[in-house]
């Protein structure tokens, strides 16, 4: 079950979303009492026949033996009330998987009831101690890296990566999806949250994941945050690189002209930011903007492909929304990238 | 007394030098088996007068009440060795005062033996927790704000801050020096370590360094690492977006043409990172690089000036080594900056 309660919209329930676009078929409910008998579909766009329930125990009855934190909001600190509502799961003998910032493992009262109950708490966010400052081996590798990034945060990088790691798993090609971010691993069942990692050595984590999965051909890295977004450019930085990626792809929400979490600070032109990414890579590695993924939530199918065809002709790079019109076209500017 | 057991040089004493430039009237004794006897001024270029003795046990004879670890390394642990010198300190009755990540009151024993007999063990890389994520408050600040940055880490950018301070007070202006990392928390006595924040909130502890002193009408930020450096930009660009500076002074050391910890990848001109730092600045708070610093040390003084001339031509700006040429005409260029 997906704990979404008094959040289940498409920005504050951003992890729950996210397993609802990518593994629907692992979701039995999702638990909102203030949305509860609604269509979860018409509500966040996914998840068509997954019910929305008003209680963890009616979740639990519909068989569902675990239970994760479904939203992802500023800071990552539990919402007024779910602890009391990880309780009745736990009590109802489920898992809990959690990816805020604030932990499980730390509330000494969850960590007894879940030992009495013999069930497991898991806290994705922990990156494991140890790991050291980047050393800039990722650059040297040969295979080949792509980093997505965004306009702002929460604008469909991690999707980017991932309809790209399927379409080119899909292709026969040797791909593999890096998750940074607590909804990307709870996906794809591996990764490290580099937002959690001390700030040091964050460039040393993305490293590592790149290091990693060094025998794949393909690497389809998770991006975070934005490079002028003033909350979370470190986070980008570190990433982009720690990861030192030869391909960027620029992810973008079609509605959106105004950073979030940020007193609605414009966003930069995409021309811009796609400067602004390139050039900051270049003393590292030199990476090249070469697609557009754009979030046309909320447009017809002919508007959004008016969009497309604006962004295109905007900053003259192929661009698609991933999740409505798939990523051929991206598959094959990344194709010829990397030929060329 | 200084603790640089086998380290007692420039780059790997750092904190130990620092402290002897900017508080060497604190300073008893320099522990150094290896160097004991010889001239610590010959040695580092500071600390005139002050021994180099071969244990912990003559730097207490010495009148040495503390013990500072003088070291700070590429991912902040102990030299090996350190525990037991350590330990001999606090049998001294010594208090420990440690900058590294490595944490003295994360060690049993340690804390065992301090609570023996009676002294204080001191983690200043620790951050507090519940620091928020950065708000972006910092831009809106009404008073003026310059953050020292770097062609490398290790280049003078604390120097930089720490003179400009002085000399601003000096002249009768409300300034305050800003620490972001070990050394410079030790000889302010306030700051927080940024490169030990977890990478979502370094902005945010950059940030609150600002507004917890928004009181003051100059604050003279520390920098750290370098925007271009892959394991350490992120902490750079957290620091930079987080605190909002409008002013930037570039730090340098004259004979360095490749970064440290960094396989050697040559150093980017010095025109190319003043663009850098000013573009990246740019969407959270436009910032402008209005002098140079330049570690000169090796040179002569004629020598020196020839270097100063050349750089200041190359960047057109003034350029000044802070600790052998003091930091008037920056003074006046920073004052002129604001002014205009």
């Amino acid at each position: 079950m997906l704990l979404c309660e008094g959040k289940l919209d498409s920005h504050n329930a951003k992890t729950a979303v996210g397993l609802l676009i990518w593994c629907p078929e692992d979701v039995v409910a999702v638990v909102d009492s203030t949305s509860a008998g609604k269509d979860l579909h018409e509500l966040v766009g996914f998840g068509r026949g997954i019910p929305i329930v008003a209680t963890v125990a009616e979740a639990a009855g519909c068989g569902a033996n675990q239970l994760i934190v479904g939203v992802a909001n500023i800071g990552g600190v539990f919402v007024p009330g779910y602890r009391e509502l990880i309780s009745q799961a736990i009590k109802l003998r489920c898992d809990i998987v959690n990816g805020l910032h604030e932990l499980l493992t730390q509330d000494g009262a969850l960590v007894a009831l879940a030992a009495e109950y013999g069930v497991r708490l898991y806290d994705l966010r922990v990156v494991p101690e140890g790991i050291p400052c980047g050393t800039n081996l990722a650059r040297r590798l040969p295979n080949s890296r792509l980093l997505t990034v965004g306009t702002d945060c929460n604008v469909g990088k991690m999707c980017a990566a991932l309809a790209l790691t399927r379409e080119f798993v899909r292709r026969g090609y040797d791909a593999k999806f890096i998750p940074t971010g607590q909804t990307g691993i709870m996906i794809a069942g591996d990764g490290l949250c580099i937002d959690r990692a001390i700030s040091d050595f964050a460039a040393g984590v993305a490293e590592k994941l790149v290091l990693d999965q060094a025998g794949h051909q393909w690497l389809f890295i998770e991006g975070q945050g934005s490079i002028d977004h003033p909350s979370y450019s470190g986070v980008t930085l570190s990433l982009l690189h720690g990861s030192a990626p030869q391909a960027l792809i620029l992810c973008h929400v079609h509605s959106r002209s105004r950073r979030r979490h940020d007193e609605g600070s414009p966003l930069l032109p995409l021309g811009e930011l796609i400067r602004l990414y390139e050039t900051i890579s270049t003393p590292v590695l030199p990476a090249k903007v070469v697609g557009v993924g754009v979030n046309s939530r909320g447009l017809s199918d002919a508007e959004a492909r008016d969009e497309l065809r604006r962004i295109q002709d905007e900053v003259d790079l192929p661009a698609t929304d991933p999740l409505r019109f798939g990523v051929d076209n991206l598959t094959e500017a990344v194709l010829r990238f990397f030929a060329g």
